[in-house]
Protein backbone atom coordinates (compact mmCIF):
# COMPACT_ATOMS: atom_id res chain seq x y z
CA UNK A 1 0.00 0.00 0.00
CA UNK A 2 2.50 2.36 1.04
CA UNK A 3 4.87 1.81 -2.06
CA UNK A 4 1.45 2.62 -4.33
CA UNK A 5 0.92 5.35 -2.88
CA UNK A 6 4.52 6.87 -3.31
CA UNK A 7 3.76 5.88 -6.99
CA UNK A 8 0.87 7.84 -7.09
CA UNK A 9 2.06 10.83 -5.17
CA UNK A 10 5.37 10.58 -7.82
CA UNK A 11 3.02 10.30 -10.49
CA UNK A 12 0.66 12.91 -9.73
CA UNK A 13 3.53 15.42 -8.94
CA UNK A 14 5.56 14.98 -12.41
CA UNK A 15 1.43 15.57 -13.66
CA UNK A 16 1.46 18.75 -11.81
CA UNK A 17 4.90 20.00 -13.02
CA UNK A 18 4.15 19.02 -16.70
CA UNK A 19 1.27 21.06 -16.45
CA UNK A 20 2.56 23.96 -14.59
CA UNK A 21 5.39 23.61 -17.46
CA UNK A 22 3.17 24.09 -20.38
CA UNK A 23 0.92 26.61 -19.01
CA UNK A 24 4.55 28.21 -18.67
CA UNK A 25 5.27 27.56 -21.77
CA UNK A 26 1.97 28.92 -23.09
CA UNK A 27 2.64 32.22 -21.35
CA UNK A 28 6.18 32.43 -23.11
CA UNK A 29 5.05 31.85 -26.50
CA UNK A 30 2.01 34.84 -25.84
CA UNK A 31 4.87 37.06 -24.63
CA UNK A 32 7.26 35.93 -27.42
CA UNK A 33 4.19 37.09 -29.89
CA UNK A 34 3.68 40.76 -28.57
CA UNK A 35 7.55 40.81 -28.53
CA UNK A 36 7.89 39.95 -31.80
CA UNK A 37 5.53 42.86 -33.20
CA UNK A 38 7.22 45.01 -30.65
CA UNK A 39 10.66 44.29 -32.32
CA UNK A 40 9.27 44.36 -35.96
CA UNK A 41 7.50 48.02 -35.53
CA UNK A 42 11.12 49.07 -33.69
CA UNK A 43 13.24 47.60 -36.92
CA UNK A 44 10.56 49.94 -38.91
CA UNK A 45 11.36 52.85 -36.71
CA UNK A 46 15.08 52.34 -37.13
CA UNK A 47 14.44 51.69 -40.48
CA UNK A 48 12.85 55.54 -41.14
CA UNK A 49 15.20 56.99 -38.98
CA UNK A 50 18.45 55.20 -41.09
CA UNK A 51 16.52 56.59 -44.49
CA UNK A 52 15.19 60.18 -43.02
CA UNK A 53 19.29 59.90 -42.54
CA UNK A 54 20.73 58.79 -45.91
CA UNK A 55 22.43 56.40 -43.61
CA UNK A 56 22.86 53.34 -46.64
CA UNK A 57 24.39 51.00 -43.41
CA UNK A 58 21.67 51.82 -41.26
CA UNK A 59 19.03 51.14 -43.49
CA UNK A 60 20.46 47.79 -45.01
CA UNK A 61 21.53 46.60 -41.50
CA UNK A 62 17.09 45.63 -41.36
CA UNK A 63 18.03 43.07 -44.28
CA UNK A 64 18.44 39.61 -44.75
CA UNK A 65 22.15 38.83 -46.05
CA UNK A 66 22.88 37.64 -49.26
CA UNK A 67 20.41 36.12 -51.88
CA UNK A 68 17.57 35.85 -49.28
CA UNK A 69 16.11 39.47 -50.54
CA UNK A 70 13.82 40.26 -52.79
CA UNK A 71 12.42 43.75 -53.33
CA UNK A 72 9.53 45.26 -55.71
CA UNK A 73 10.19 48.75 -55.30
CA UNK A 74 8.49 51.84 -56.42
CA UNK A 75 10.80 52.28 -59.46
CA UNK A 76 12.57 49.65 -62.37
CA UNK A 77 13.52 47.16 -62.64
CA UNK A 78 10.43 44.34 -61.42
CA UNK A 79 12.52 43.01 -58.72
CA UNK A 80 15.95 43.37 -57.17
CA UNK A 81 17.43 40.33 -55.90
CA UNK A 82 20.16 39.70 -53.39
CA UNK A 83 21.12 42.94 -51.04
CA UNK A 84 23.87 44.20 -52.83
CA UNK A 85 21.90 45.31 -56.04
CA UNK A 86 19.11 46.60 -53.49
CA UNK A 87 21.82 48.21 -51.68
CA UNK A 88 22.33 50.30 -55.23
CA UNK A 89 19.19 51.00 -55.55
CA UNK A 90 18.70 52.31 -52.51
CA UNK A 91 21.98 54.89 -52.62
CA UNK A 92 20.64 56.32 -55.94
CA UNK A 93 17.06 56.49 -54.82
CA UNK A 94 18.84 58.75 -51.76
CA UNK A 95 21.02 60.93 -54.11
CA UNK A 96 18.38 62.34 -55.70
CA UNK A 97 17.17 63.64 -52.74
CA UNK A 98 18.71 66.98 -50.68
CA UNK A 99 18.92 66.72 -47.11
CA UNK A 100 16.25 64.65 -44.73
CA UNK A 101 13.42 62.60 -46.20
CA UNK A 102 11.21 62.38 -43.37
CA UNK A 103 8.87 59.13 -43.74
CA UNK A 104 5.47 59.05 -42.04
CA UNK A 105 3.81 55.78 -41.34
CA UNK A 106 -0.18 55.18 -41.53
CA UNK A 107 -2.82 52.45 -40.90
CA UNK A 108 0.34 49.96 -40.30
CA UNK A 109 -0.61 46.33 -39.84
CA UNK A 110 2.19 43.79 -38.35
CA UNK A 111 1.24 40.23 -38.66
CA UNK A 112 3.50 37.47 -37.06
CA UNK A 113 3.74 34.30 -35.93
CA UNK A 114 6.98 31.83 -34.69
CA UNK A 115 10.27 32.96 -37.44
CA UNK A 116 7.88 34.51 -39.86
CA UNK A 117 6.08 38.22 -40.13
CA UNK A 118 4.41 40.18 -42.63
CA UNK A 119 3.76 44.63 -42.47
CA UNK A 120 1.97 46.87 -44.57
CA UNK A 121 1.42 50.10 -44.62
CA UNK A 122 0.74 53.70 -46.38
CA UNK A 123 3.86 55.64 -46.07
CA UNK A 124 4.19 59.14 -46.85
CA UNK A 125 7.70 60.84 -48.07
CA UNK A 126 8.11 64.32 -47.64
CA UNK A 127 11.77 65.62 -48.97
CA UNK A 128 13.16 68.35 -50.99
CA UNK A 129 15.04 66.98 -54.18
CA UNK A 130 18.18 68.35 -55.77
CA UNK A 131 16.81 70.31 -58.55
CA UNK A 132 15.06 72.47 -55.28
CA UNK A 133 11.11 70.95 -55.76
CA UNK A 134 9.32 70.07 -52.64
CA UNK A 135 8.35 66.35 -52.93
CA UNK A 136 5.40 64.86 -50.92
CA UNK A 137 3.99 61.65 -51.82
CA UNK A 138 1.78 58.86 -50.52
CA UNK A 139 3.25 55.12 -51.31
CA UNK A 140 2.08 51.90 -50.21
CA UNK A 141 3.92 49.11 -48.26
CA UNK A 142 4.50 45.65 -47.51
CA UNK A 143 7.56 43.87 -46.09
CA UNK A 144 8.09 40.04 -45.38
CA UNK A 145 10.29 39.20 -42.41
CA UNK A 146 11.79 35.85 -40.84
CA UNK A 147 13.55 35.61 -37.90
CA UNK A 148 17.04 34.40 -37.87
CA UNK A 149 19.24 33.78 -35.09
CA UNK A 150 16.56 35.63 -32.46
CA UNK A 151 16.76 38.61 -35.11
CA UNK A 152 14.17 40.00 -36.98
CA UNK A 153 15.27 40.51 -40.67
CA UNK A 154 13.56 41.97 -43.80
CA UNK A 155 13.91 39.22 -46.66
CA UNK A 156 10.71 40.98 -49.15
CA UNK A 157 9.96 44.81 -49.72
CA UNK A 158 7.28 46.00 -51.92
CA UNK A 159 6.75 49.90 -52.32
CA UNK A 160 4.58 51.33 -55.25
CA UNK A 161 2.21 54.07 -56.39
CA UNK A 162 -1.28 52.63 -58.00
CA UNK A 163 -1.61 52.82 -62.50
CA UNK A 164 -3.85 54.69 -64.06
CA UNK A 165 -5.06 52.89 -66.84
CA UNK A 166 -6.47 55.43 -69.46
CA UNK A 167 -3.32 57.54 -69.19
CA UNK A 168 -0.86 55.31 -68.64
CA UNK A 169 0.33 57.38 -65.53
CA UNK A 170 1.75 56.01 -62.20
CA UNK A 171 -0.78 58.04 -59.45
CA UNK A 172 2.17 59.91 -57.35
CA UNK A 173 -0.27 62.35 -55.97
CA UNK A 174 -2.86 60.51 -54.46
CA UNK A 175 -3.76 60.45 -50.49
CA UNK A 176 -5.58 58.43 -48.43
CA UNK B 1 14.18 -0.81 -1.95
CA UNK B 2 11.26 -2.22 -3.53
CA UNK B 3 9.44 0.66 -3.60
CA UNK B 4 12.18 3.24 -4.56
CA UNK B 5 13.14 1.57 -7.50
CA UNK B 6 9.00 1.25 -8.53
CA UNK B 7 9.02 4.84 -8.12
CA UNK B 8 12.05 5.60 -9.94
CA UNK B 9 10.68 3.40 -12.93
CA UNK B 10 7.69 5.00 -13.08
CA UNK B 11 9.64 8.26 -13.38
CA UNK B 12 12.02 6.65 -16.34
CA UNK B 13 8.68 6.13 -18.10
CA UNK B 14 7.23 8.82 -18.02
CA UNK B 15 10.42 10.96 -18.64
CA UNK B 16 10.56 8.03 -21.72
CA UNK B 17 7.03 9.56 -22.73
CA UNK B 18 7.27 12.77 -22.26
CA UNK B 19 10.21 12.83 -24.80
CA UNK B 20 8.46 10.51 -27.17
CA UNK B 21 5.58 13.08 -27.13
CA UNK B 22 7.85 15.78 -27.74
CA UNK B 23 9.54 13.97 -30.35
CA UNK B 24 6.32 13.30 -32.16
CA UNK B 25 5.06 17.29 -31.48
CA UNK B 26 7.96 17.93 -33.42
CA UNK B 27 7.43 15.64 -36.37
CA UNK B 28 4.24 16.64 -36.54
CA UNK B 29 5.56 20.40 -36.59
CA UNK B 30 7.62 19.77 -39.45
CA UNK B 31 4.59 18.22 -41.45
CA UNK B 32 2.55 21.00 -41.09
CA UNK B 33 4.88 23.62 -41.93
CA UNK B 34 5.33 21.89 -45.44
CA UNK B 35 1.64 21.06 -45.71
CA UNK B 36 1.25 25.00 -45.25
CA UNK B 37 3.40 25.87 -48.30
CA UNK B 38 1.62 22.96 -50.22
CA UNK B 39 -2.19 24.44 -49.32
CA UNK B 40 -1.04 28.47 -50.03
CA UNK B 41 0.45 27.23 -53.17
CA UNK B 42 -2.67 25.33 -53.99
CA UNK B 43 -5.00 28.07 -52.85
CA UNK B 44 -2.89 30.67 -55.55
CA UNK B 45 -3.56 27.94 -57.88
CA UNK B 46 -7.65 28.40 -57.12
CA UNK B 47 -7.23 31.92 -57.34
CA UNK B 48 -5.49 31.81 -60.67
CA UNK B 49 -8.35 29.30 -62.26
CA UNK B 50 -11.40 31.43 -60.68
CA UNK B 51 -9.57 34.50 -61.94
CA UNK B 52 -9.04 33.25 -65.51
CA UNK B 53 -12.98 32.18 -65.67
CA UNK B 54 -13.99 35.54 -64.56
CA UNK B 55 -15.45 33.67 -61.13
CA UNK B 56 -15.74 36.26 -58.61
CA UNK B 57 -17.08 33.89 -55.89
CA UNK B 58 -14.00 31.61 -56.54
CA UNK B 59 -11.92 34.82 -56.32
CA UNK B 60 -13.65 35.85 -53.28
CA UNK B 61 -13.61 32.12 -51.70
CA UNK B 62 -9.83 32.70 -51.00
CA UNK B 63 -10.22 36.13 -48.87
CA UNK B 64 -10.36 36.71 -45.42
CA UNK B 65 -14.15 37.64 -44.16
CA UNK B 66 -15.68 41.03 -43.59
CA UNK B 67 -12.89 44.14 -43.01
CA UNK B 68 -10.14 42.12 -42.26
CA UNK B 69 -8.70 42.76 -46.45
CA UNK B 70 -6.66 45.21 -46.71
CA UNK B 71 -5.43 45.23 -50.54
CA UNK B 72 -3.33 47.86 -52.38
CA UNK B 73 -4.15 46.67 -55.92
CA UNK B 74 -2.67 48.03 -59.50
CA UNK B 75 -5.26 50.47 -60.13
CA UNK B 76 -6.65 53.53 -57.64
CA UNK B 77 -7.12 54.08 -54.78
CA UNK B 78 -4.23 54.02 -52.94
CA UNK B 79 -6.09 51.02 -50.80
CA UNK B 80 -9.07 48.51 -50.69
CA UNK B 81 -10.47 48.17 -47.16
CA UNK B 82 -13.02 45.39 -46.31
CA UNK B 83 -13.82 42.34 -48.70
CA UNK B 84 -17.15 43.93 -50.19
CA UNK B 85 -15.04 46.85 -51.66
CA UNK B 86 -12.43 44.66 -52.99
CA UNK B 87 -14.87 42.33 -55.02
CA UNK B 88 -16.65 45.47 -56.53
CA UNK B 89 -12.48 46.29 -57.69
CA UNK B 90 -12.56 43.15 -58.67
CA UNK B 91 -15.60 42.75 -60.82
CA UNK B 92 -14.42 46.45 -62.29
CA UNK B 93 -10.98 44.62 -63.52
CA UNK B 94 -12.56 41.62 -65.15
CA UNK B 95 -15.44 43.52 -67.02
CA UNK B 96 -12.56 45.45 -69.01
CA UNK B 97 -11.57 42.13 -70.45
CA UNK B 98 -13.34 39.35 -73.07
CA UNK B 99 -12.70 36.02 -72.20
CA UNK B 100 -9.78 34.23 -69.98
CA UNK B 101 -7.32 36.24 -68.58
CA UNK B 102 -4.67 33.82 -68.10
CA UNK B 103 -1.89 34.03 -64.97
CA UNK B 104 1.54 32.57 -65.00
CA UNK B 105 3.44 33.11 -61.96
CA UNK B 106 7.41 32.97 -62.27
CA UNK B 107 10.21 33.35 -59.00
CA UNK B 108 7.56 32.45 -56.56
CA UNK B 109 8.37 32.09 -53.14
CA UNK B 110 5.85 31.08 -50.05
CA UNK B 111 6.98 31.58 -46.62
CA UNK B 112 5.15 30.50 -43.66
CA UNK B 113 5.76 29.48 -39.97
CA UNK B 114 2.07 28.58 -37.62
CA UNK B 115 -0.93 30.60 -38.91
CA UNK B 116 1.17 33.35 -40.47
CA UNK B 117 2.41 33.56 -43.78
CA UNK B 118 3.25 35.45 -46.95
CA UNK B 119 4.21 34.60 -50.59
CA UNK B 120 5.36 37.09 -53.72
CA UNK B 121 5.81 36.07 -57.25
CA UNK B 122 6.18 38.31 -60.61
CA UNK B 123 2.65 36.95 -62.84
CA UNK B 124 2.24 37.79 -66.34
CA UNK B 125 -1.53 38.29 -67.17
CA UNK B 126 -2.56 37.93 -70.71
CA UNK B 127 -5.93 38.13 -72.19
CA UNK B 128 -7.99 40.28 -74.50
CA UNK B 129 -9.26 43.93 -73.69
CA UNK B 130 -13.21 44.68 -75.17
CA UNK B 131 -11.83 47.10 -77.45
CA UNK B 132 -10.17 43.75 -79.17
CA UNK B 133 -6.46 45.26 -77.98
CA UNK B 134 -4.50 42.03 -76.44
CA UNK B 135 -2.97 42.53 -73.36
CA UNK B 136 0.27 41.32 -72.25
CA UNK B 137 2.31 42.48 -68.61
CA UNK B 138 3.94 41.77 -66.03
CA UNK B 139 2.94 42.58 -62.37
CA UNK B 140 4.77 42.07 -59.06
CA UNK B 141 2.44 40.20 -56.55
CA UNK B 142 2.70 39.83 -52.64
CA UNK B 143 0.24 38.60 -50.28
CA UNK B 144 -0.43 38.05 -46.72
CA UNK B 145 -2.24 34.95 -45.36
CA UNK B 146 -3.27 33.83 -42.00
CA UNK B 147 -4.15 30.22 -40.90
CA UNK B 148 -8.30 30.76 -39.94
CA UNK B 149 -10.01 27.76 -38.43
CA UNK B 150 -7.91 25.74 -39.91
CA UNK B 151 -7.69 27.27 -43.39
CA UNK B 152 -5.59 29.51 -45.51
CA UNK B 153 -6.65 33.04 -46.49
CA UNK B 154 -5.67 35.87 -48.18
CA UNK B 155 -5.75 39.08 -45.63
CA UNK B 156 -3.63 41.55 -47.70
CA UNK B 157 -2.65 41.87 -51.44
CA UNK B 158 0.01 44.52 -53.19
CA UNK B 159 -0.03 44.36 -56.96
CA UNK B 160 1.76 47.00 -58.69
CA UNK B 161 4.21 47.95 -61.47
CA UNK B 162 7.20 50.05 -61.22
CA UNK B 163 7.24 53.52 -61.91
CA UNK B 164 9.10 55.79 -64.07
CA UNK B 165 9.88 58.99 -62.63
CA UNK B 166 11.16 61.13 -65.08
CA UNK B 167 8.20 60.74 -67.40
CA UNK B 168 5.89 60.04 -64.61
CA UNK B 169 4.58 56.77 -66.71
CA UNK B 170 3.82 53.51 -65.26
CA UNK B 171 5.98 50.81 -66.33
CA UNK B 172 3.44 48.24 -68.00
CA UNK B 173 5.77 46.52 -70.58
CA UNK B 174 8.53 45.39 -68.35
CA UNK B 175 9.67 41.63 -68.64
CA UNK B 176 11.34 39.67 -66.22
Amino acid sequence: MKSSRLVLSMFLLLLTLTCAWNQASKGLHAATTNNDKAEISALLDRWAEAFEAHDIDGIMANYAPGDVVVAYDIGPPLQYKGKESYRKDYQEFLAQYDGPIHVEFRDMRIVSSGDVGFVHALERFTAKLKGGHQSDMWLRYTGGLQKMNGKWLIVHDHVSVPTDFESGKALLDLKP
